[in-house]
């Protein structure tokens, strides 16, 4: 058999390219990565991706796909080793529901909390905190949401683990307290796991951005 | 085998629950409906769907979902008669992010220009018919979505099919004209195949409905 087209167009900083990297290192899939210019598009990106026009594209021979979660259930599919999703229709409808909470709720309302408009992070705040105590009590008694390892909603969560933190710093704002043990407990390790490591940008960098795009002035200067 | 327990919390205009009734009719399961009452809902649904507390609650058993792609693919995985999915990994993402750009990008889009504010409705419009031309595109060729049959992309696409021609008619506005013919016969295929009918309410009703609620004086008169 010939040698397995595998690409993935991504960005940095970017949450969702972060995840398929994730969820092909879990598989032991080897890819070529393309680093895009969010200014000058790669016209290999537009060409594959009209309709959205966002930098996360991933290519496996003649099939192009795009949006992160539709790509974590593809590469899950094709490459049934390490699974991130159970074989269970329950399981997997409950992780579908859980990633889409944390892509639907959660994030809209820790964004608006951390850097939305000034009038409504109060709002934002409450709104926010409301959803983590959800996924706390969701998380109780195991390590991961997946149950024992690594899995699908573990891996769309990676922006509460790691960029809510990097922007908490960037904004000098605590939204993921103590209040949330199981939550903290979570993202220590997190972003301690080997695996995962290897796929997040490194944190000064990524503070850095975050300070010169959305600190206060006392924080950037 | 004791007899197993289906049953579907719903609400007579909710496209939402018309997709979870199609596809238990495509598949022959039997299942009992309980119709919400939106003011005051039923403390089993309350005591179900406690996050979102909207009406939409499916049950099998001992097993508890909401989110109407969640329950579609819930489904579709549970009986395997008469797949509304492909086995195939790159079709089931094709038809993941088809049903994604509808309730994402269409939907959003076409309400604001049929029943948004005044101000908004113009670009809404230019927006929703954008919209309408990937799907066309999409569609060239073929009678469904699914290709010969009924699939994932028409059961959520329900709302484009049925809903916005009786908006159209309430508000007195048209949206999806000739202008979509690959559409258009979409959309008289379904609104007259005989499963799918005897999912959708009254015509006469919503129309009446849709006219109370968003019609303008004139029409409403």
């Amino acid at each position: 058999m010939s040698k397995e087209e595998v690409k993935l167009h991504g960005f940095w900083r970017s949450p969702y390219s972060r995840r398929v990297e994730l969820a092909l290192k879990i598989k032991g899939v080897e890819y070529e990565y393309i680093e895009e210019d969010l200014i000058n598009k790669s016209p290999e990106l537009l060409k594959y991706n009209p309709i959205h026009k966002k930098v996360l594209v991933f290519i496996h021979n003649e099939n192009v796909i795009i949006e992160s979660q539709v790509i974590l259930e593809y590469i899950d599919e094709t490459w049934k080793q390490n699974p991130i999703m159970s074989q269970d229709p329950y399981e997997r409808a409950m992780a579908r529901f859980w990633a889409n909470f944390v892509d639907q709720k959660c994030l809209p309302s820790l964004r608006k909390a951390l850097w939305g408009p000034e009038t409504e992070q109060e709002k934002a705040t409450e709104e926010a905190k409301e959803n983590l105590k959800i996924l706390e009590k969701e998380l109780q008694g195991n390590n991961t949401f997946g149950g024992e390892r690594i899995g699908f909603v573990d891996i769309v969560a990676n922006v509460i683990a790691y960029w809510v933190s990097v922007y908490e710093e960037a904004v000098e704002k605590k939204i993921l307290t103590e209040e949330f043990p199981a939550l903290c407990n979570w993202r220590n390790e997190y972003v301690n796991n080997s695996i995962i490591k290897e796929t997040l940008p490194p944190r000064e960098k990524s503070i850095a951005h975050a300070r010169a795009k959305y600190g206060t002035s006392k924080a950037s200067s």
